[in-house]
């Protein structure tokens, strides 16, 4: 029979068990935050009506989507997780109770041209708060306690999320009389990270802004200090807009509720620069940096915005919300080789019967250990010893239990810890208090 | 602004909170067994390129397909977890330690007519134990504990694996003679269940099966009898094919050890009318009926297949799998109301500030919550007592801690069980091991 070459597209993560393995701990735990603060689970369809889907869409975004027909229906797969929220929102108001906490991890769908660490496939993994009518500013500082939990639970110390607030930037270019531009400025700064403060102000240039205000504009970008420090430096500046005036005290009143809900010190800080490429986002915005790797970009980024759904309905629905890019987050950690000595096996034990004479035992075994929640697995093929115990090895699972004549006869069991190569003759009752210890 | 009609198309399911947090706990049931039973995670892409795809498919599958292009690339979504399964073991087999036990929870896609529990999206829940070259037949008893133990597991207790070896209908048809119709034959006795017997032997009457050829068919079809009973009886028939000979010790070593593996007598059966429709099973065949509400269908089928990926490589991979359809399975559960007296919230405690003053130390309070792993919600908007109290109600959460000047002073919090109204005064520590015990 001709056969057909097995592929996978490029651009569509598929891995290894090992690997998929440590992907789906990191997401475990991702959605385990979500859940200890009472983010409900929210799961919506890939394939939408693309009347529906690209409602907002447009440019680039547009030419990214996978859309297609299928009979009369013109069809598209999401490509982020926030316009099937609108949606959801827009169709179900009237079942929902408000705020709408909802958690949702799934994967879009972007037709880049792929590239490392570009992909075509990729999760995300959201929260959104969403108020009906209004929405207290109080969960724009809760979210950075949700991503600080995260992050540090994920094995990361050295992080810092980097807030803003989107008033204080548009107050600014008001005060410099930029109103007009302020979009484009606002993209131009959103790259500072990218291509530094010289390209920026040649950028800035660009678009005809004159050299006193760019100096102004570095100038209060640049300002350094303490978190408390650089609030007391912007109110200093005396400027006297009123959008301005409102970013800062919302700035300073989510720092507030930022530290009672402990997040440490070191782990945020106010940017200025932060500015989010999304006309989208109306206040407090957020990125987050794994410091020793700021070569990946913002691992964690979100915001503010007063009205979700406004391609669907005249409702108002203000929202805050964060999300994580779980699939180019992992590429990059495998590749700075960041995800160490983290369990790569499911099973925690293998029950090894040496002949087939001890194969009933072994199963016997088997299901007590699984009814003790141990996961486990008994080895049915017939192979030599060697082999088996190979088997256990390639798949790093911790503990095997090998089971001959003696094991049965005198009832006690040889537990085996491949790490160490320690064996012990143990009852099955301390093999399960061992391994769930 | 003109506003788009927000949709949701039919065919997909999109939940409302309460009975999504019902099919995650069914999904997180179901992973849990496949985890202790040492199953390996795996997640290949949803859009596949259609050449790989559809290596095998024809016929009906063939046009319910989602296939389109992007760019020059013909691609389709997957439409089962198999073929995708068959892709990766080709791609991955000298990665991979054999058996290969995976498990594969997800998404896949079916342009049917849509119609009441037709879904054009569902979830499958798949398990499959690859063998290299050579596969156990124990493997194929380990799958009904499996089984067994979800079910079980998700609250139901009437309910029976029907177990059939294909090689078994296969050696009798050859015995009377059918080997060229056996196929039709097959096709026509799988639909026994929806069609009845009377059907059934119309529909081999069309196909030229001559009476008293269809009188023993159905003769051994409706042998009857406890499991020991059947096999007795089936022995007795003395049918001296080869191929029959070889499916009835098949079935009787598989009996033998799923009672190893622990499945309980009244939770299992040899049916010898499960044929499964597909051609690509070649021995060991389940389905899974809720005995109550037999008008599900069968909610886990599976079977031994001896050529996984014969479409992509020489190489031989034998394996046997079940499948658990959970979208259509969650609808009809849902429709019949058997779901019930499941915990419907996500957050275990709503911390409920009386006023603003109560903010910081409400804040305080939940983060200790959160710390010690209580899933906590706090209300942070500015609304009445009731309308705060009404959000708790509203989302079944089971506790509120109302906290206001009293309970700051004392330090003592007051924690309302909203089920029964009842209310006490407690220490956080106290709190934390109510909540959890």
């Amino acid at each position: 029979m001709a056969k057909t070459i097995a592929r996978t597209l490029p651009g569509f993560m598929e891995l290894l068990p090992e690997d998929q393995i440590k992907f789906n701990n990191m997401m475990d735990i991702i959605r385990k935050n979500y859940e200890k603060a009472g983010f409900l689970p929210l799961d919506t369809p890939i394939i939408e009506s693309s009347e529906v889907l690209l409602a907002k869409a447009g440019g680039e975004t547009e030419k990214q989507i996978y859309r297609f027909e299928k009979g009369d229906n013109d069809l598209s797969l999401r490509f982020d997780l926030t316009v099937p929220l609108a949606k959801y929102v827009a169709i179900n108001c009237n079942n929902l109770a408000f705020p709408f906490r909802r958690y949702q991890i799934g994967k879009v769908y972007r037709g880049e041209r792929p590239q490392k660490g570009r992909y075509r496939e990729f999760y995300q993994c959201d929260i959104d708060i969403i108020g009906d009518g209004k929405l207290s500013i109080k969960n724009e500082a809760e979210m950075p306690s949700i991503i600080y939990n995260i992050f540090n639970e994920l094995g990361f110390n050295n992080f810092t999320i980097h807030i803003n607030n989107r008033k204080i930037l548009n107050g600014l270019f008001e005060e410099l009389g930029l109103t007009d531009t302020s979009v484009d400025v606002m993209r131009i700064i959103d790259k500072l990270d990218k291509i530094g403060f010289e390209k920026v102000c040649t950028e800035l240039e660009k678009i005809n802004i004159s050299k006193p205000i760019i100096e102004k504009i570095v100038e209060f970008l640049e300002i350094q200090g303490e978190t408390n420090e650089k609030i007391e430096k912007i109110e200093k500046l005396n400027i006297n807009n009123e959008k301005f005036k409102t970013g800062l005290e919302e700035l300073k009143e989510v720092i507030k509720y930022i530290r009672l809900f402990k997040v440490p010190e070191e782990n945020f800080m106010i940017d200025l620069t932060i500015a989010r490429g999304l006309d989208y986002y109306t206040g407090t915005v957020y990125e987050t940096t794994l410091n020793d790797y700021k070569q990946i970009g913002s691992v964690c980024s979100g915001g503010r915005y007063d009205n979700l759904a406004e391609y669907y309905t005249d409702k108002k629905f203000p929202g805050v919300g964060i999300s994580i890019g779980l699939t180019r987050l992992f590429d990059k950690l495998i590749e700075l080789d960041l995800i160490k000595n983290k369990k790569t096996s499911i099973s925690d034990i293998l029950v090894v019967p040496a002949s087939e004479e001890d194969m009933e035992y072994s199963i016997n075994i088997t299901s007590k250990l699984r009814e003790n929640n141990i996961k486990t697995e008994v080895y049915l093929e017939d192979k030599k010893l060697k082999a088996k115990i190979k088997y256990a090895d390639r798949q790093s699972i911790p503990y095997i239990v090998v089971i001959g004549e003696d094991e049965r006869k005198e009832n006690l069991l040889t537990l085996k810890t491949m790490e160490t190569g320690e064996q012990e003759k143990l009852k099955i009752e301390d093999i399960i208090n061992k391994v769930k210890g």
